[in-house]
Formats: structure tokens, C-alpha cells, sequence
């Protein structure tokens, strides 16, 4: 029955792997969104880039690349995860506006303007003070929009994310992250920037990493859906989704590039602190990419009727693909 | 009349602009093979890339991209010069083999193993010694064949094109070369090499650079033609094209490039000498991209007749990307 339902996943980090791709499809996952780079350059991120695509070859039968939001029907159909990708960061267009239409072509389909920092084109959540999208930022803003690349403001600060949505002609979305109402994290979002998100027809994605969530490793499933409620609410039933960021199975390295790149000499601990620097402990309810039903059904206790489970789970996510990833009319991107 | 003949030029280095593109119109021409990169890496390749990407948005009305063979034929009916690309040299992967399917989901149709000198892949013409095709070139090339990218001998030596004929399970080109019998250059290609090239259902572009043919610039259309007659009763009639190697409007420098890339620390001419380093003078019958009619009509004169003269003007370009640029099937590149 739960098998049944469209599910995408609107970010993870996992360790990629046969046994991984099987609990996808055990969990009913029909698409996700990978985080191909956090860090990475260009040159950087077409090793990625070749990487999955000696994936999608060795794992065939159980993935395929989500080149177009249609693929995401032939996936389901054919019994596949369909991974679409994106970036972390803006890394991966270096100073080069004209990499933001290569990297479309080569199937990165969201980015991020910044990871955390202070960028070329934002400013991240966690720096002292936030002056806004910057004058690369603007040109890049109107080429993924022209493109058809969704702006991700998951990792953004505040000012920087409002003047995203001002300046950006299509939707903008939080791919993973949380209502900080729920629970007050520098990465989890205003009720200003969430209406603004809605407004936009963007989309938030819920985030199951504890860090994001009240009561961390604690936090009930009971409490995750009445957090979705909640948002429903302030948001509306179109403008929400899941965004797991779920990293199954990378190993501590992965966790300390994602926080330091090569940017920081200290340790920086991110949403951490020196005694708890390592990966937090998971939820008992969503351990892995098995547990997705587990999600359909906290949210059918709390009352949420089919269509509007079909829509968090998915359908919505899909629209986002939709309205966002092609080339706007006459561009020859 | 000529205008109704489908054009299509297997290579060209010219210095592109506005004018050119209008020149291309006048004279027909419904498609070009456009040299990306002789000597630019991974990197530098994206840019050449991002050059084109803005020559597309800026000159819209006159050119588009060829991402399929079929897309020549609509560049043809909306009066625009279809561009496919090639690089001259497998600089552009660098040592990576993943980068081959990267390259030609970017658009890459067409790469020459090697120009003139040795590379990772092979041996180019002005070496002294040709050891053939090496280890990571017999990867590449079967890589090339599973993702649909054209394997151009052009530049290299004699048994490296006769190994990468033997090694490579599609049709091998030379898009820009004449007979050696024609014309003893170094470039020029033997009769067994030419042989070859039919056999394994390839293509040989005839060059009207001077350096390529008999009498330099002072060769006749009617020798031209009668070149091609030979080529033609030596290797049969769907194995010949254009690949007029023209250079319109190039400075000196852009011909130093080629010729010295990064290699070299003093001068090499190529096919030049010391007291004659720059560009060749032009034939008087093929100065620019007007004078495609001129062909044609000198086939004519020569006696081909129309259905002969539509192979050799564009068909069997036409009919090479066709055969050789799709994907092999089941490829999930």
C-alpha cells in the first residue's frame, strides 16, 4: 500500500552502494536527490559527475539519471530509483558564469548559492552578518532561471535567501532543512522565510537529521509530523516535501570535509561541538532508506488524508522538477 | 540550385563572427564541423564551451547547435548554419576516461586521438616513430564507440589510424585530410590508410588548405576535383565529404597556437618553414565561406553527377553522424 505512493527524497548524502540502492527501493523510494558536490570545483565536480555515470552502468538495474522530470514516471515504472543531482554549493561554477548552463546540461538540476559561508554569490547561515546576493549572485540567479537550475537556500542565511526569492523570476526552494519555530537551529528557517519560499511557489524539504530537529536523536515521529502540520499551515499543502538529508553510511571523513572543505585550519564543528563532533545518533523511526513507510504512516495518524500524504511525499517535489528545471522559453541554454 | 544542395563542412577554425556566419549563409552552408579546442584541457575546454554557448544566445537568428543529426535538417529549414564540435586533440580528457562521456553529453561529437604529436591515446604524424595506439587509447576508443563520439584520425600516424580502424567497432574518419597521392604532405593520407577509412565505413573530408594540396595556392578547382575523383574510385561514393580546414579571419597567433601549444619552447612551423611562417594565401577559387557554390560546380565540370555531388557536398557527412554519434544501445552513458 505505502509501496504505492510517489516518494522522493529531496536530498541525500549516502555512502552510494548496491546493499544502499536496494533499501531505497525496500523503502519505496522512487527518486532522490543526490548531492553530487559540497566543496568541490569544477574539474572537482565532473569527477563526480563521472562517478555516477560508472554508477548508473555497474547499477543498471537498480538506478537510472533523472535527465528530465519525466524520467522520475519511467524510474517508478521500471522498478528504479531515478537520481537527480545537485549541488551543495556554488563551488562547482567557479567564477564563470557560463559553467552554470554546462552544469545544467551535464544533469545538475538544483544548486545551492552557498554552503554555510559567505560565497561568490550569498552569504550562509552561519556567518556573523549577511550583506544580501552579491553582484555575481544576481547574474547567476538570472542564468539559472534562464537554464532551468532550482535555487536551493538551504544553507543561506537569512537577508540572503529573502533576496533571492525578490530577485529570482521562478520558484525558490529549501531543499532540507526545518521550520526554526519547530526547533531554533541556525540551519532550520524563519516563518518569514518560509512564507516568502510559498509565495515564491517554491517548496520546503523536511529534514529527519537530528541536528534539525527538536529533542535531536529523540525527536518522535508524532513531533516530525505535527511539525509538517504546522508547516502545512503556514506554507500550504503545495509548497512541502521531504528532504531526509540523510548521509547513510559515510564515515566521519565525509562529515569533516562537509563542515571544514579546504577553507578552515581548526576543526570546525558545524551544528557539532568538540565533544560531540562525530555523526549524531540516528531516529529510532528512520534509521535508514527503509524506514520511508514508517513516515507515511505517522503522517496518516496525524490526520493527513491521502492526496496531501501523495503530495509531501512526492507529488510535490516532482512539480517543483517541473516548474523549475526546464529552459525558459527562447533560451538557448 | 547550389543553394538546394545540402552543405555540410568537416571542419573549420574560423575566427567566428557575425559576418562569417552571414558569409556561411551566402554560401550555403547548412551545417559545420567547428573545431572546439586543439590544445585546452578539461577546464579550458568548458570555456571554449562557454564561448559558443553565448554565440548561440547573440546570433541566434543565423546558427544553432547540432545536439543530434536530425537537428541539421531543422537548422536547414529555418535557414541557420547547424555547429557539432570537434576537438583536434584529446587534451580535452586529459587522463581521465569518464571525461569521454562527459564530454560528449556536452556536445563533443568528434575527437581526434592526437595532433600531430604524441599523446595519451596515440601517435600523431610528425613524429618520427609510431608505436600505435597505446593502453588508455584502447580504452578510449571503446568508449567513444559506446557513447556515440566520432573517432577522427586526421593528425595521427599511419599505424595508429590503421590500429584504431582495426580496434574501434564503429567507422573511423578523417575529416580533413586529402589523398598523399595527390599531395606528398605529411598530413596527407597513404591509400592504405584511405582504404581503411572505407572499409571500416568511415569518411575522408577533402582539405583546400594549401599546405594540403598540390601547387599549394595555385591549385585548380579542376585538379581539386579531379582529386576527388580518385578518392572517390579509390574508396567509393558515401566515403568522401568536405573538411575544408578553413581558418577564416584567424590571426597569426591562433596559427602559432596550434602549431606550438604548450610543448614547444622554440618556434615550430608545421608545415610552414622559417621564411614562410604564417598563413598560406588562399586559393582564388575558395578565399572564404561564400565559394561552397564553386565546389559544386566543379564536380560538375568534373562530371559527377547530382545524386554523387549531394553525397560528397553533405550526404555522407550527414550519414557519418548518423551511424556514429547515437549511443550503442543498452549505453547508459
Amino acid at each position: 500500500m505505502s509501496r504505492s505512493v510517489l516518494t522522493i527524497d529531496g536530498l541525500q548524502y549516502s555512502n552510494w552502494s548496491r546493499e544502499i540502492f536496494e533499501q531505497m527501493r525496500e523503502g519505496g523510494v522512487d527518486a532522490v536527490h543526490a548531492t553530487l558536490v559540497y566543496h568541490e570545483n569544477c574539474r572537482e565536480t565532473l569527477l563526480r559527475f563521472g562517478e555516477w555515470q560508472r554508477r548508473f552502468e555497474a547499477y543498471g538495474d537498480l538506478i537510472m539519471p533523472v535527465r528530465d522530470p519525466e524520467d522520475i514516471e519511467l524510474a517508478r515504472a521500471s522498478g528504479r530509483v531515478g537520481v537527480f543531482f545537485g549541488a551543495q554549493n556554488c563551488s562547482p561554477i567557479e567564477d564563470d558564469i557560463d559553467l552554470v548552463a554546462i552544469m545544467r546540461r551535464l544533469g545538475l538540476m538544483i544548486m545551492q548559492l552557498t554552503y554555510n559561508n559567505q560565497s561568490l554569490l550569498a552569504c550562509g547561515c552561519y556567518e556573523s552578518e549577511d550583506s544580501g546576493i552579491t553582484r555575481f549572485g544576481r547574474q547567476a540567479i538570472r542564468e539559472m532561471n534562464r537554464v532551468g537550475m532550482l535555487i536551493d537556500m538551504s544553507h543561506s542565511a537569512e537577508r540572503s535567501t529573502l533576496e533571492a526569492v525578490e530577485l529570482s523570476e521562478r520558484p525558490v526552494i529549501i531543499s532540507h532543512a526545518n521550520p526554526a519555530s519547530f526547533h531554533p537551529a541556525k540551519r532550520n528557517k524563519s516563518d518569514r522565510v518560509l512564507k516568502a519560499i510559498a509565495e515564491s511557489g517554491g517548496l520546503l524539504g523536511f529534514s529527519v537529521y537530528p541536528f534539525h530537529l527538536k529533542n535531536g536523536p529523540d525527536c518522535t515521529l508524532d513531533d516530525f509530523c505535527g511539525m509538517v502540520a504546522d508547516a502545512a499551515e503556514l506554507m500550504g499543502m503545495d509548497h512541502i516535501g521531504l528532504g531526509t538529508d540523510l548521509c547513510q553510511g559515510q564515515p566521519e571523513s565525509v562529515l569533516t570535509w562537509m563542515r571544514n572543505g579546504r577553507w578552515s585550519k581548526s576543526m570546525d564543528y558545524g551544528e557539532g561541538n568538540a565533544g560531540n563532533a562525530g555523526w549524531p545518533q540516528p531516529l529510532s523511526w528512520f534509521r535508514d532508506n527503509r524506514d520511508f513507510p514508517a513516515i507515511i504512516e505517522g503522517l496518516k495518524q496525524k490526520g493527513f488524508g491521502q492526496d496531501d500524504i501523495e503530495k509531501i511525499m512526492g507529488r510535490n517535489w516532482l512539480q517543483q522538477l517541473i516548474n523549475g528545471t526546464r529552459p525558459m522559453a527562447a533560451s538557448a541554454a
